[in-house]
């Protein structure tokens, strides 16, 4: 094979390393502020590019991601290989049954979320198309296409990740909205593909012609998810008996995607499209496990995908090519067919008033998959960079709406956990008192001063409470707590002890955790999540065992974040 | 960034995939005989590569595999990282406590694992560099330090994945070779890294020269293992803490791999060494979750390194480089230096007999590290085909022999376990049966036509034993056995019954697993092993729940082969 020189390599893994480190830390970052973390690896795509980097030290861009030569054409292939695994992933999510059993109002929802944004925007793209930046020159027809179903994709990734963040993925609801954008995935996949060909055709002059292209497309699709879900749930058991575990099942996965990828590319669409089905293929067989599954989701979401939306980034510069004009024309655009279409389909189904806005607010979400289009058609010269730009930021824009959308519509809260109140102030490693009386006090003088309020008010209401009756839950835990007013949102002071205290449990055991609770006097639900939330946490031997351990504040907080889910 | 032609993205996709899928599949066919599934791995490369396809199908070969071109850069830099990262896996495999605990003992059988077979090699590689398939007009110094390196040094990984299949990998034995092999590992990269420096300078003209060079290379490690490996393990309760789980820790890793391996590729040795010193100062940390070590073993090994070993296979033709003369003189060479130097360095550490030849014999296993050297030499021209070939069989032969070896010395025995004696001729995935007489009678049937025993005499063995106490082991699984005279090794028939049958079990639960289990009349230790694997396995109410779901054999194997392991 040819071989790269030294350094070649030492760029290729510096790039590498730097667009990961950036796109996870921006990632991180976003998180941190309850954005998407696609949000932020966008963002490190734009300032490792052209937009920032490039325009103040163009000499070290252009040394760390060369814009030609061998070393771009590695990481050309990388990306290329980590968008089709990511949409391996992404196909993965997808529930096919979860269509049926939603039946009627999922294909409604999912049919009025897909014909009026692509009505609005292919209308929108013939009548006015100079100003949604497609060049006087270009080929109106493909544009349009293109547009309008660049606005009626949803992005199932993020709404699915929305909704499971907001704990509705498992309702009535949430079925619904993801059974819908399954269906209009599929759909708005196939119409890009079908674009894509007919562009590419033009351009490379593949030997089928549209025809061909539009019948290999469907046939593949048809078989791939009959034919080759059967074979991939007939298989996988046998897989899974006779060879290595989880290698095995890893490596058949992952081989199956590629060769997915590499026949649709040939047969002329995009080598996504052959992974996203193959993806569905897999993710529908009840034989996959749950732990092939997290290992393929995990690795693939946190190097592949971070890689992937970075290098975005570095193909653009989005200061530029920024067109105000054509980015709220699109926003609009997109957000009222979206919108629309989807409340009024929900509302066909019989979904009712506001539940019919969540639904309609959630398809809105774009994301990951607007980016994959936009970039595809981008390279494919069906639209310019100005109209890209609009895209992403539409893109961006809409997944940010979904989620505080979606509870302002239902009203819902986010669940309060223990984490989120704990802090290193209020947070003692070695608690010094022996008895109850004396560990309240100590607590409460670190509570107090995290929440800003007087000690002796704070130790008052807590002892009040105390002598109502102890608050020793058992299992060497216990929880003073008190309902306190003016105060703006719950307080967790925690100590460890190392004798233990006896808050008379009922197990008879000395308390070496305490939790002092303090919660605002007029939020009646505070107080009750995060006691569930420390006797779930707690209710685990290991979990104490380890908490009784921990050196720090940081190494406490480490152990609760990565406690798995229950 | 520079664009591949969709033709060319089809070929990077397709020969991943194929890569994938051989190396995947030959490793599986490997390990079904009971070898490392490295060996597989490489065959398949072999097979892919010029030695076979190549010689019958040149064109098909150089479609899917071009030699030069766009994709042959592609593949060259996605093998270039997989082997940086396998390296990173092994070193996070590397616990460097284990040297100081074992102190002594494993400094000496290293010692003794390195002195000897570098002496040997690097006497015969001076005296008779010919008859090792050196060139006449190549550097021999470089070449006889770099074959006698390659003899010196051990396989980790290999060495580990063996005792860990004997079961001796926490035993003092096993943890004093993974100690010296850890040491020798060191060692043997700094002496190599150094090497290629040298050679590296020539034909390249790096700037530092060898003397900065080596320093760098000193300086970096010694930095890397002390205040590299103190600032992560103080960083990963913060990553943990504070971002999104395990992603931010993949990407942590990930990206510290990436970055060691930029630095030392550029320090003027190869990237590989970094990405190792990386791997040991985060393997070494506490504060590392098993679950986030499991993803990026699991993923890394079971993907990037098949892809990696098999790629090695394309490079050469073994059929034609192969010497028969040059390839027993270094097996020989290989074979004495390290058995008979670690031998007597675990003979002097204190180590008895037997026990000594079996850590000779494990030091002696090579694999994956001696064919990356090997590659590398090649790549350097320090070492030709001829020599490379004999090296690559010489890796693989040690790894055979060391598992029979220890085996063999120590007098070990496999444990013996439920999934290796069924078998889809004796499961019965509904039991007729209603009562105990009737159920063992047929299980008997369908028992002694597995094993090939006359079906009245099996049923009468079980029988008896049954008579003298009922086998219901209660949470409704049931075992009846019996010893049978003449029975080779043991055969266990399966039968689910969907009504249960009364087995007298302490909690009075009807039996619905019932396992029928004959073991040879000889052998004391079958009957009572895998009786323990059962009440192990099926102890655990989820799995019996599984197991009673199942449609048939293949199923029911691929729910034992994948219960997670305790």
């Amino acid at each position: 094979m040819h071989g790269l020189s030294p350094s070649e390599v030492v760029t290729v893994f510096l790039a590498l390393g730097v667009l990961l480190s950036m796109a996870r830390i921006c990632g991180e970052i976003a998180r941190k502020l309850n954005q998407p973390s696609v949000v932020g690896e966008l963002l490190a795509g734009v300032v490792l590019g052209p937009t920032v980097l490039g325009s103040f030290y163009p000499d070290l861009m252009g040394r760390v991601f060369p814009s030609d030569g061998p070393v771009a054409v590695v990481l050309n292939g990388f990306v290329t290989v980590a968008i089709a695994l990511f949409l391996l992933v992404a196909g993965m999510e997808v529930d096919l049954s979860t269509i049926w059993r939603q039946g009627k109002t999922a294909i409604s929802v999912g049919v009025g979320g897909m014909l009026m944004p692509f009505g609005f925007g292919f209308l929108a793209a013939c009548v006015a198309p100079l100003a949604l930046g497609c060049e006087p020159d270009a080929e109106r027809v493909a544009f349009a296409l293109f547009f309008a179903t660049a606005l009626s994709i949803s992005a199932l990734p993020v709404i699915a990740k929305t909704l499971m963040d907001l704990n509705i993925y498992r309702s009535d609801l949430g079925m619904v909205v993801i059974a819908a954008a399954v269906f209009n995935d599929l759909i708005g996949w196939l119409c890009f593909a079908l674009i894509l060909g007919m562009v590419s055709t033009g351009g490379n002059g593949h030997a089928w012609g549209i025809g061909g292209i539009t019948i290999a497309t469907f046939a593949f699709a048809a078989l791939v998810l009959t034919i080759g879900r059967w074979c991939i749930h007939r298989s996988l058991p046998w897989v899974q008996a006779h060879t290595s575990w989880p290698g095995g099942v890893l490596g058949f996965a992952l081989s199956l995607g590629l060769f997915g990828a590499a026949f649709t590319e040939w047969i002329g669409v995009h080598a996504i499209f052959g992974a996203f089905l193959v993806g569905v293929a897999i993710g529908d067989s009840s034989h996959l496990r749950e732990q092939t599954r997290a290992i393929i989701h995990q690795f693939i979401s946190f190097i592949f995908a971070p890689l992937f939306f970075a290098s975005v980034g570095l193909s653009v510069n989005f200061l530029t090519h920024f067109d105000l004009s054509i980015t709220l024309l699109v926003l609009l655009i997109a957000c009222i067919g979206k919108v629309i279409g989807a409340w009024l389909g929900a509302a066909v189904g019989g979904v009712r008033g506001r539940e019919a806005w969540a639904i309609g607010f959630a398809m809105n979400a774009r994301g990951a998959m607007e980016i994959i289009l936009g970039l595809l058609a981008l390279q494919n010269g069906v639209i310019r960079e100005r109209t890209f730009v609009a895209l992403v930021i539409m893109a961006i824009a809409t997944s940010l709406l979904g989620g505080p959308a979606i509870r302002w519509c239902l009203r819902l809260r986010r669940p309060r956990r223990l984490d989120q109140f704990i802090s290193a102030k209020a947070f003692l490693v070695r608690l010094k008192a022996a008895t109850r009386r004396d560990s309240v006090r100590e607590l409460a003088q670190v509570g107090a001063a995290a929440a800003g309020l007087d000690r002796a008010l704070v130790d008052a209401a807590v002892w009040d409470r105390e002598m109502q009756g102890a608050t020793g839950i058992g299992k060497r835990v216990a929880v003073p707590h008190a309902r306190i007013d003016g105060l703006k949102s719950p307080v967790i002071a925690v100590g460890l002890s190392d004798n233990g205290v006896d808050f008379d449990a009922p197990d008879g055991d000395p308390a070496r955790i305490i939790f002092l609770l303090l919660t605002p006097r007029q939020d009646d639900g505070a107080q009750i999540e995060i006691l569930a939330d420390i006797a779930r946490k707690f209710g685990d031997e290991n979990t104490r065992v380890k908490a009784l351990q921990v050196g720090g504040f940081t190494e406490f907080l480490a152990l609760l974040r990565t406690l798995p889910e229950s």
